[in-house]
């Protein structure tokens, strides 16, 4: 049994089946079921074929934000919780549900140590297709993710900021909710998503949190409802936990940015850090700039909060964040200053586009694949040199033969196979699109 | 893998988790999915939490008739089928969902043959309270409800029926999935009920069926719209599988019949067996008597049927063919001949009415429950003496001090706890209620 304060009510311990009947028929657990609950995986007592069952009855019954918000702390509270009171900086963390292309997160979190937010970020495993940041970071010869908690509450006091792996000490139920929900088809499950997300970032010391809830084919939410609906309960769920918590719904139904990789998408990232890089990428990256240093307190106005992100950037302060958490992690920060530097791929070439016209519309998911399947080694660990770069987005006009996209690649025997997911990827046509809406909602 | 004839047809196997998303989104399974799920059953290649999510998503999303008849079907030949094309009479099955108070199998099993129609019988364990047929017959000194199925093939050649204990060659995924269903809350899933009864009566050799489907206070079916949907599906599911199958909907918001116990329930059936008793069983058991003959095709017309049930019942032909059916399962007959031979319980005390009035309502499960507590040893063995007897049914007007019923007992330290139920159980008003509707539908 964790320890902790055991409550000096009585509590019948009801049978695993009367719990899952209750939810089956819709019902509301309390607080002692919950605890119930979570302490019995805590204390490996809760047979794996109920926890089954019970994933399933909440996947389809739900859980109220109270409900939802007693769970998420009952998995919190299931490991340790990181103590970060003797940093007097505001702490924010922030959660992306993932995208192909998308490196906000690396560039946001120097970028709010910058400007006086303390970032203690740490990474799971991504769903699906989508590189995690700790695979980018990979790319920087020497980068360490793999942080002791101590190790940690160092880094944050002396830098401010950290991407870290995820530790087997926070929200360990997590965890094993996490497995049985892949096992079980209940991962799309919006309470189960909900206290995933709020039991481990409280439990990493966040005091706030920024979601970006991300929808279309680059995500594993294809629909924009469904999106809204995740972006509604993590916000409402942390409001019930006396948390302040901000999301923002994005599109993502071409990749974020101009390239797909690891070391391509470093490098991109350093850009970004400069003030640089595409358009829709510069904006997310101030939009969500901008929502860290307004919930943190950092900034009052929306003017004042713009300013602050935009002068952290422009000035330098981000990049050097950047290169100090690296460093601090013992990775080498030459190969940010020289792009040169980073590891070359033997091969680039375009890929043409077949005929003239705009670009219509992009799979991300399967540039996604593309990619791995140039890359990727049979350990699933991706080459630091391969990847796409120079991407055409929605709405860019080409000739025929100009490139779509340019391919960096070492093993020639892999091309054939990857260009086919690459090419299937495109829709030209002959009149413009209208460009896709990048922030869709944003919910407080 | 089981022995069996293998499709020729190429099937890739699927992933489990596949299959649990697909019913999850309410997909309908085919054939071949089917057959895989049961064969991995078989194999024990299906992990227990994903037969845990599985049965979830069937308790929410359903089967089609198809697909409940198809996995019926399957799970019929996870074990062995009894072959009974040696035995040219019909051969017809009664199923009853049981009820407290309910001996009706007793009394059809004989009553059928009796009139020439084979009844393969096999008893499973009850839900919950009700008091099953075979410890109703284990109040018979000798009685053997175990058969094997070379000897359940040789009885029904030679008496034309059993009322055996279930074989775990029979069907044994059914058992797989019951065991997951009361552990996970889905023993209610109208196609899991449909495809374990069918399942099983159809491998014991049945050509048709023949069902009881009780509602009420003293089933575990509290709802009559539940039971004429689970009606509903046997019937119809029988029909995909060409069998043909009659359902009844009847009430049992009292207990049927004037008693509750094993050693009194088998005296009552002697009774019924010779044409007398109370006015609910007598009509119960006419009903399906006449729909088990129909079915078997040994009436034609409802009168012939009628005519046929009655004969064997009056001239005593249903009786000695129960007394054969015992004495070929090792029972002594002689307690059937005079009843003062059963065993007695050291005490018989009357319930008291506390007032004068009618009997309004009857809680039977509250009856089943003080029964229970009366006579069950630490086992859940009941002492065949114990039990009750004479309960005035609803609609009786009773005086003041008048019994309710008479109680059997040999342990006077239980009776108090038991008193506190079978008082409750009783509710007496001023006016003469309407009397409960025993026959609510028919299904064909």
């Amino acid at each position: 049994m964790r320890k902790r304060i055991v409550s000096a009510r009585k509590f019948v311990k009801p049978s695993f089946a009367y719990l899952i009947e209750k939810k089956r028929d819709g019902g509301e657990f309390n607080h002692d079921e919950i605890r119930f609950i979570v302490d019995s995986i805590v204390d490996k007592e809760l047979p794996q074929h109920q926890l089954a069952a019970l994933c399933m009855a909440i996947y389809f019954q739900n859980m109220s934000a109270q409900e939802t918000a007693t769970l998420a702390e009952e998995m919190m509270l299931s490991g340790d919780v990181v103590d970060l009171s003797k940093i007097t900086k505001p702490k924010i963390d922030k959660y992306s549900t993932g995208g192909v292309g998308d490196k906000t997160s690396l560039v946001l979190v120097p970028l709010a140590a910058a400007c006086g937010v303390v970032m203690p970020n740490m990474n799971g495993v991504d769903e699906e297709f989508v590189i995690s940041n700790l695979d980018k970071l990979g790319a920087i010869p020497g980068f360490n993710p793999s942080l002791t908690l101590d190790k940690f509450v160092d880094q944050l006091s002396t830098v401010g900021c950290t991407i870290a792996e995820q530790r087997k000490e926070i929200a360990p139920v997590d965890e094993v909710f996490y497995q049985m929900r892949q096992l079980t088809a209940t991962v799309p499950s919006l309470p189960l998503i909900t206290a995933s997300v709020l039991s481990r970032k409280l439990a990493q010391g966040a005091e706030g949190l920024v979601v970006d809830v991300k929808w279309g084919n680059g995500s594993f939410i294809k629909d924009v409802e469904q999106a809204k609906q995740l972006a509604r309960s993590i916000t409402r769920v942390g409001r019930s936990m006396k948390r302040r918590c901000v999301a923002l719904v994005t599109d993502i139904n071409q990749p974020l940015g101009d390239s797909v990789g690891t070391g391509l998408e470093i490098q991109e990232a350093v850009k970004l850090l400069k003030g640089e890089g595409t358009e829709d990428l510069q904006e997310l990256v101030l939009k969500l700039g901008m929502e860290i240093v307004r919930l943190a307190g950092v900034a009052g106005s929306t003017l004042s909060a713009k300013q602050t992100v935009q002068r952290a950037l422009k000035e330098g302060a981000a990049f050097e964040k950047f290169k100090e958490m690296v460093a601090a992690q013992g990775g080498k920060t030459d190969v940010l200053d020289d792009p040169e530097k980073f590891p070359k791929a033997k091969y680039v070439r375009k890929l043409p586009a077949p005929k003239r016209g705009y670009v219509h519309t992009i799979n991300a998911g399967m540039i996604a694949r593309g990619v791995q399947l140039l890359g990727q080694n049979k350990k699933g660990k991706l080459d630091p040199a391969v990847g796409v770069s120079e991407i055409q987005k929605v709405g860019t006009q080409v000739k025929q033969g100009e490139p779509l996209m340019m391919i960096h690649y070492n093993d020639e025997s892999k091309l054939e196979s990857a260009l086919d997911y690459l090419r299937s990827a495109y829709r030209l046509a002959p009149k413009r699109p209208n460009p896709p809406e990048l922030i869709v909602e944003r919910v407080a």
